[in-house]
Formats: C-alpha cells, structure tokens, sequence
C-alpha cells in the first residue's frame, strides 16, 4: 500500500524513504501515489543546489557542510546528481565511500541520482527527490550537481539557495560561468583557497557581480578549503541568512510558484503525450508516422498536428 | 510571405537564411511554416556535432575543419550554442571575431544561437537552425557546443556524427567524460596534443573505450593542435568514414528515425500543453492552479490532471 509507504516516509523510516525515492526516480505508479500523498508535507526543509565544475570540490563542500549542520544537530538529505554512464564505475566507488562515511549517522541520508533515462528530466526527478527528503523530516537537503549544462541551471534555479563553485585549480572558472549560472547563484564559494589565484579569482568574480543588474540580494564571495574545513561556517551564515531574505522579501512565494509551474508543466507534457499517442493508434500509430517524418514524407509540425487533433477540448455538457 | 522565404532559403540566399533562423529561433509562426516548407528538402547534410569542456578548443577546431572543407570546395554551416548571460559579453566579442574571419567566405554561415529562452528546449531549436542550413545547400553543417551537460549530450546525439574534444590541459578530463557524453561520442579528439599529458590521455581514452560495449563502429582518437591544423585532416576522414558507415550499417535509418521522434515528441509537448491551458481557463486558471500547488492546497500531479482531463479523446463520428 502506497499510503503506508507514505505514513511510514512520513513518520521517518528511512527503508521507506529508500524505498519511495527508487519509486519516484523509475516513475512507477506507487512512486506518483507516494509523491501525491507526502506533497501537503513539503516545503519545509531549507533546499540547497550545490554546482560547480568537474574537480571543484562539490562532494567535499557537501559533506563537509553536512558535518557542521550535524554538529548544529540538523539532519541533513543529500541528493547527488550523478551522470551515470558504463564508464562512471569510478562515481559509484566514490559514492560508497561516501555513503561509509555517513553511514552510522541517522540524521544523514545520501541518495545518488542517475542522470540518463529520467523519466520526465532530470530537473525534475532531482526535485522529487528533494521533496521525499523534504517529507521525511530533514531540515536541510543539499542537491549537489555535476557541470553547468542547462540542465544543471534548470536543477539549481529549483532549489531555494544555489551555491556555485569555482576554484583557482582549473584554467577555465569564468568561461565556466558563462553557461548562465552566475545569474543563479545566491553565494559564489571559491573553494581550494589555499591555491595560487584564489585572491585573483575572488576579485574577478565581485567583479562579475558588479556588472549584473543589481538585486535585492547581494551575492557573497566566499573563500573555502573544503578539506580543512575552513571558510564553511561562513557559507552555512549565508545561507541561513539568503533563507530569512526569502522569506522577509516576498521571493520565497515566487520561487514557491516557479516550483510549482515546473512541476505541473512537466507532468503535464508527459501526460498529454501519453494521451495523444494512445488516442491516435498508440505506439504503433506513433512509430508509423515517425517513420513518415525520416523519410520526409511529412514535416514534423504536421505530424505533431495529426497526433494532436486527436485530442480535443471536452465538450460542455447541458 | 513565408513560401516565399522558403524558396529563397532554398535558392540559397544568405540574407533569407539569416531571416529564417532568427524567426525559427524566436519560434514565431514565420519560423514554424518555414520549417514545414523546407523540411522535404534536408537530410543531405552532414550534420557534425562537435563538444567538450570549456577551454578544450572548440571554436578553434571547428574554425580549423570548416578551413580544411572549404578547401576541398565544400559549404559549411556552423551552429555556434553559445550559453547567453549577462556575464558572457566575452563570448559575444569571440563570436564577432570569429564570424570577420569567414566573412567574405560565401560558403561559410555562422550562426550562435543563445541557449537561455529556448522555446521548446535547447535541443530542439539548435536541431531546426540544423535543418535550415541543411535545406539552404550547405555539404556540412557544425554543431558546436560547450560543456558536457545533459543538454549537450542530447544535440550531440542529435547530431550525425559527433566529435568529442578532450585536452591535457584542463585537469578533468576524464571526469567530465561521466556525464554520459562518451557514450555518444563518434570520434575522440584530443586536442592541445603538444601539452604534455596528451600520450596518457590518448591512452586513458583508449582504455575507457575498450571497458565499454562493443559496438559496430570502432571510435577512433585522433591526437589534434586545433591552432597548427595538425590532426585536423585526420579528423575530416574519420568523420567522412563514420557517415559512409552509418549509410552501409543501416545505422543512418535509426538516426533519422531517432531525430524525427525527437522533434515530433517536443513539437506535440509544446502544443499539447498550449491546448490544455487554453481549455482550462487560460492563462489565468492556470496561474490559480500553480497558486494552489504552491500553496500546498493540491498536488502537482492532482493538478495536471485537472489541465489534461480538459483534453479528451475525439469522438469516433458515424
């Protein structure tokens, strides 16, 4: 039964959540049921994007925060967008060690995401995930994500406070910054501080900021070593502090309503995709006229056209 | 008149182009019926994607072969994805750089698209400005993208063949490989092959490659000097010998089946979801409904389902 699964999410079980979040990530009915019944117990949890490039530190940066919130006694969700690929065995080894890491402490829980095969996309898999953990009781949950694709910045501008990463050690942080993140980002942690740049590659970045439109929020720069530890208190500061700005500055309901339209478009489009195949010869009548688009026998607008009448306004009765 | 846009695009005319790959880009329904016009006339192209990391020397190997074709008497399109931001005002001074140098080229058409806004996803918009160049005559047609995000390995399998950059310079090479984007990866390019580093990379590559599936194309990596044009050659035949592959493999008719799903499935979302928001209320009621998943009063998919319940089946008349 899906709503013992939830009660039992609910009340914090973490085989359940364990359970409900490979549910929700395969998209499986129980998954969406679960999903429906936990949703009026969410938005609770603080939620944080953690990106930066391939190198930069994010797993360290993560865990390392995750122990000064432990300390603080706060339970701490990780979820950990992880491009899966034949040739990722070195990812999976990476998370094990740190799953061990964490593993006799309660108040933690690591789920790694795969990246390909997300039904619906990956944003908006990640986000459901978040919500289960949001559900299940922890206070803060971390979405640490891999590159700064579109993707990535889609992740992060769902999540209510994005920390970006860059770091001194790789050559290319500002070309990095141009996939859009920079105008996601609530804290800019130069992480690796102890490296050669780092005090070069802070400047560059206030002064990046200082070119952007101003906004209420003034984004910080924040030297880190994830490592050592040092310059994490400060980021945990800025977060609790972009998290009371949400809330006194109105933009936590935009960003409430943002979440919400991701959500309900992105369930939408699958659903009414799902409808207009089966009412129009179902997969068979799909690969049909597919096979009509390859060989340029249609255009694809067209095709999308015939798919699509055959789904019509529902008449008003009376 | 768009068939009139459309027959001059077909004829060749620059300035039609540029018209219609702003119009398709924009989405307007000047961009939509030109698509629908030309769309019988492409699939002669080679449409060639070329990735990788920030810094890899994209824009530089791909400046390079479009060189080399144009030696051989070959057009060329090139569609530069340059991830668009307020920040990013570096990118746009390299593109115009970049585009003086071709410019009394006539067989040479550059076009950057920005990659924020995109209706209908990043994909699909870089696919169809793909397309336009295709119909317009052009023998190969570029694609080139940064980063190694979700997005970038979704053009890049949109792609014919697609060309995957790796250097010894950037320390994450072999990481930013998890993201999936080997495995769509036609041909290997490691460029910057003077730096040191580059014979254990080849090798390294060599290596992942032998641990994945076998497959009837054996991916070759090619060591490259983008700037000096070493490799470059190498590279042309290898691309050319992969579309011979594809036509005799059979594997050119999955291709173009995979690419027609692709754009018909994104068309019939975006249209699909347009339909039920206009049954339902409108923009308004939609507006009311996002409020109310926001506000938890209902969820997310509970709230779908009350958009896509608007939609229902035709009736079988008679």
């Amino acid at each position: 039964m899906t709503d013992d699964l939830a009660a039992r999410v609910l009340r914090g079980e973490r085989l359940a959540l364990a359970r409900g979040l490979t549910a929700a990530e395969n998209g499986t009915a129980e998954g969406k049921r679960l999903l429906q019944s936990v949703y009026a117990h969410t938005g609770k949890a603080h939620v944080v994007g953690i990106t930066g490039p391939a190198g930069s530190g994010k797993s360290t940066v993560t865990d390392t925060l995750t122990k000064f919130y432990r300390g603080e006694g706060r339970t701490v969700g990780i979820v950990a967008v992880d491009p899966s690929s034949p040739f990722s065995r070195g990812a999976v080894l990476g998370d094990r060690i740190r799953m061990q890491d964490h593993w006799s402490d309660s108040g933690v829980f690591i789920r790694s995401m795969a990246s390909r095969g997300a039904l619906g996309g990956l944003s908006a898999t990640t986000f459901e995930a978040a919500l289960l953990m949001d559900a299940f009781g922890q206070d803060i949950v971390i979405v640490e994500t891999v590159g700064a694709g579109q993707d990535e910045v889609e992740i992060a501008g769902l999540a209510d406070s994005t920390v970006v990463i860059n770091t001194p050690a790789t050559g290319d942080d500002i070309q990095a910054m141009k996939a859009g993140i920079l105008e996601v980002a609530d804290v800019l942690l130069v992480n690796k501080a102890d490296l050669p740049g780092a005090d070069t590659l802070t400047a560059q970045l206030k002064a990046l900021l200082s070119m952007g439109e101003a906004r209420p929020w003034k984004v910080p720069v924040i030297q880190a070593e994830g490592r050592t530890g040092r310059g994490i208190e400060e980021l945990a500061a800025a977060l609790a502090h972009h998290r009371d700005h949400l809330a006194q500055s109105g933009e936590m309901r935009a960003l409430r309503l943002r979440q919400a339209r991701h959500q309900v478009e992105n369930i939408l489009k699958e659903e009414l995709l799902r409808k207009a195949i089966a009412s129009s010869g179902g997969q068979a009548g799909m690969e049909a006229l597919v096979e009509r688009v390859a060989e340029r026998g249609i255009d694809p607008r067209s095709a999308a056209g015939e798919l699509s009448g055959s789904l019509q306004r529902v008449p008003v009765t009376g």
